[in-house]
């Protein structure tokens, strides 16, 4: 998969659970904020979007586990970003640095409510660069 | 589907986020704590299992989010289990309470480590009462 | 300390870190939670204060960890409220159950907003139930 | 007050709450992450003293809560560490950049159980930098 942006992260060990490792939850946690730095990135403001009455939710998450993340590991989230009729496809892949190993695969489904309707704004349609889904 | 086991919660409201509803991770934590009842139910113990050298990993997560809990909801996690070869899907759906509305869904695939070694543990397979799967 | 109101609580192993017990920063969301539904006790709502432009602040938390809580534990956080000029100070004591072991002592100022100013709300003021301070 | 090390951070979106501010309880959790990382810079490894038995256990966490951060604010958390006896003091400010103005001031009371008993470790009398105490 290509990927067209990526955040960098550090674990912390408030993140990880009894066995040492990050806790499953936690790395929904990471992949939002890195949906938000993505959004940003091609211009896009979320308290602008609010104002305006725009709404982005989240209707399905899945993630895969490959490896486990844990204290004092440093890793970047590698995005790309799709849409299937009215909904946006989010992957994001978790690796570690600096070895590079696929640690989580995410994909996740995203609608706009605009003025509370289901339906695609044009702002988001001109601002994010969606690549053909197969 | 048929549920073998639930379990009641009620939103705290520092699990929500800015727009005033549990946050999306959130509700793995939520299913990560029924789990471990559910496991407990049928007399199996995470402290033992982990002497025995037995450990349960989360392969994959799936989650569908339908409706929004908010501060002061309460709601219960609905449960059963299956197995696919050597995984064990655990499904887990969140109703709000009273209503009984839907608001989530999840899927969880889980396998379990033999002293390292993915294989299946006699005691979970006595244990837990797996559904037959299609 | 007399306490006037109590809520009860179970620890979640998402809550517990690498050493398998509660991570300290928890402890101020199980008080936080605790403080929600004291205030529901005596009749108050949150959201008609916030509608009442009537906005509640932590200006200061003070915890000690005197015995930590840890997996499957059972616990109850019991309180009590005075004030200090325009403070109210929360007092929020954790103890395991069923042994009753003092956990974790917890004191709290916090100072309400009435339209964006620092004051003492009538309604809260005859709402709570403030003991006498020394 | 002199700082003698200092670490920074951004605000990630769900560490806010229904008021759009960062939750209290949040702010121990990046102090608990900045404490973590000034060890590390004086030479000690976590999982070094744990093996020598050394446990380090916050007894007191004391936060005073000047002024709110907000989702996309970046912030440095600037310290210093005292002793009282056989007790570690950690003084933690949370500042907002660029603007520097002080967010929240914390101070952790921290002793070191060697080999289950209270007492001074000499590994960290040696490694640890610490300011005299008024």
């Amino acid at each position: 998969m290509e990927y067209i942006f990526e955040y960098e992260f550090e674990v912390r060990d408030y993140e990880c659970d009894i066995q040492g490792i990050v806790n499953n939850a936690n790395y929904q946690h990471y992949m939002e904020h890195a949906r938000h730095r993505f959004i940003q990135n091609f211009g896009l403001d979320f308290a602008e979007l609010t104002k305006e009455n725009i709404i982005l939710v989240v209707t399905k998450a899945e993630l895969q586990y490959k490896k486990s993340l844990k204290s004092n590991d440093k890793f970047v989230c590698r995005m790309n970003i799709g849409k299937q009729g009215i909904r946006y496809i989010f992957y994001e892949d978790i690796y570690r640095l600096p070895d590079n190993e696929l640690c989580t695969k995410g994909r996740f489904e995203i609608v706009s409510l605009i003025d509370g309707k289901l339906g695609l704004s044009e702002k988001l349609e001109k601002s994010l660069p969606f690549m053909k889904m197969v």
